[in-house]
């Protein structure tokens, strides 16, 4: 049976067990979209955070306790985690002084950027000099291959999205939780960097070759039972103009037999392409049913997962219901809970 | 201006010249399929290639002179190229003694699979010891950006496809020659080893990290003048269940202004998926029409390019005819010239 969320030890992309507790690094960025990483561990495996660790200037917090390395390893951390990303994904230079330090408190690194931690030399001397581990876990496994198309027995659920940064991680996550909390037996599947350290395994998707990276997505959810589902963390959106291949080959590789769009209501323009407007949530539907049949004959929409976070209780049901009364699929926000995500869950399985 | 096809040296991705005249290395394959490389060479570059380069129980020839590396040699050869791909990309350990006697006879080594000449050790100390270099031409350059959507200036062909190796790129190859025999200054883009071994430049989109494909698509047509076209290569299909995110990456960064749809008639399945059908080549239109605007709003299907190898003139005459009649755009084989073909080219440009 394969491995369940939580259940597992995390692993970096050679397989060596990632040290928890984590210590979350939120350096000196202002930007909370930035803290993606870092709040999805908070919020999803708050038990392997003992604090966050912020330099001067930072703006953005996750509301645990502010510690220093030498502070954090003195309650137990065992590597520092850098929760957030820069766009162009490097490690600015002004952070090594603390990620040096962190070592030198005894603390190993993690790292989810494209840029690797190992890449950066002066990191890599001082990893060895302290003994100290560097794990970047956006490496993708050695081998994978081409994908093959087959169908692969057990069910499948496939979050996707109408921009980035819309809900598909938790989402996945929401409902994998909603069907093991009613005996079914389900996996999280990560296909990004935040998921994999909240779940201890899944697949770098976006940093595989592109020639294998429905290949990839074929080995993220193998073979299973008939009654196990695996619920696939989606990435990008079919309409991105930059990410939409990761996105198909996601959906073609992890042939869902349900999808699950994911939207924030009122975001006018994709996150950071002001020139691209936010597709609507019909034509994100209808694309992935167009592609999506294509390893699965069988796929259907199961309805919405709103992103309703910033509007109040009242607002957040009114945008749930116009979007579940237009298009005639259950709405909600999972993070909400309630009865319509439980009709959302119940659409999921039926 | 861009260098046109031709005009350019080839390089490898470290920016270094590829040595020309090249030998064409058949190894013992036995299937013609994965000869694509030194037939390529042979119909598009056939003043770059001396001969070719057989082991015992190869089936397979270009009909070039049949050379060994010193023989070659002495008729200017300056470099081996690997001409074959093998199923799943890897160099097989008996074709060593060859690629190292190669070496011998002072030949350097060109290779365009997945599997990189430098990572095979006995090929690399046979290469520092004799001063040889080893191109990798599937290596990504550095520093690939993320897309960024921007319209760019200059017009834009692509050539996509029902399946892999239907054509698309002796069809970019025979529409670029066509414009610039019209007079029009026009360059073909590869995307892909073969049309980068004969252009001289290009992008090996399938070896891009997942993330960046897109943004190498943009890389490769640049900015250009307004009446300047870029015909870029195609790659798999929208539909293919193992390539199509490289497809649609390349469609998404290409913003391509027409499109034409490569096709084979009576192939009855994909290319080493036996499961999956072939698509219709108005499901390809269609589909390449919804996602292509995303990035070209005004994005157009000029035609069809049809695959008729191994018909004779009537038949694939007719076979042009019936899928022009059916779909109301120009369809003919490139490679039997005609009106057919001057009347696609005309919808290009039109």
């Amino acid at each position: 049976m394969p491995a369940r969320a939580g259940h597992a030890m995390p692993r970096d992309a050679r397989g060596r067990t990632l040290p928890r507790p984590y210590l979350l690094f939120l350096g000196d960025i202002t930007v909370e979209a930035y803290a993606k990483t870092a709040a999805g561990l908070r919020d999803w495996a708050r038990e392997a955070c003992v604090g966050e660790y912020r330099l001067p200037g930072c703006k953005v917090s996750t509301g645990l306790p502010e510690l220093d390395p030498a502070q954090a390893r003195a309650r137990g951390a065992r590597s520092l985690v850098i929760g957030v990303a820069t766009p162009g994904g490097a490690i600015p230079a002004h952070w090594l002084p603390a990620l040096l330090g962190a070592m030198e408190a005894g603390l190993d690194l993690v790292g989810g950027m494209h840029s690797r931690l190992a890449d950066v030399e002066e990191l890599r001397v001082a990893a060895q000099r302290l003994g100290r581990g560097l794990h970047d876990v956006r490496v993708p496994p050695a081998g994978i291959p081409v994908a093959s198309g087959r169908r692969r027995t057990g069910r499948r659920l496939l979050t996707v999205g109408t921009d980035c940064a819309v809900g598909k991680k938790y989402t996945a996550l929401a409902l994998a939780r909603a069907f093991r909390g009613r005996g079914i037996d389900a996996d999280f599947r990560a296909s990004g960097q935040t998921g994999i350290l909240i779940s201890g395994t899944g697949m770098p998707m976006d940093a595989v070759a592109a020639d294998f990276c429905a290949g990839a997505a074929e080995l993220l959810s193998p073979d299973a039972d008939a009654a196990h589902w695996d619920v696939i963390e989606g990435q990008g959106s079919l309409l991105h103009p930059a990410y939409a291949g990761v996105s198909l080959a996601l959906l073609h590789g992890s042939q869902p037999d349900v999808f699950v769009v994911c939207h924030q209501p009122g975001r006018g323009h994709m996150l950071g392409f002001p020139g691209y407007a936010v597709p609507a949530i019909e034509e994100i539907i209808e694309l992935t049913r167009a592609l999506g049949r294509r390893t699965n004959p069988g796929i259907r929409c199961a309805g919405v997962s709103l992103n309703t976070r910033g509007m109040d209780a009242e607002a957040a049901r009114r945008a749930c219901e116009a979007v579940a009364a237009r298009l005639g699929l259950p709405a909600a926000d999972p993070m909400r809970g309630g009865p319509a995500f439980e009709a959302l869950v119940e659409a999921c399985l039926a």
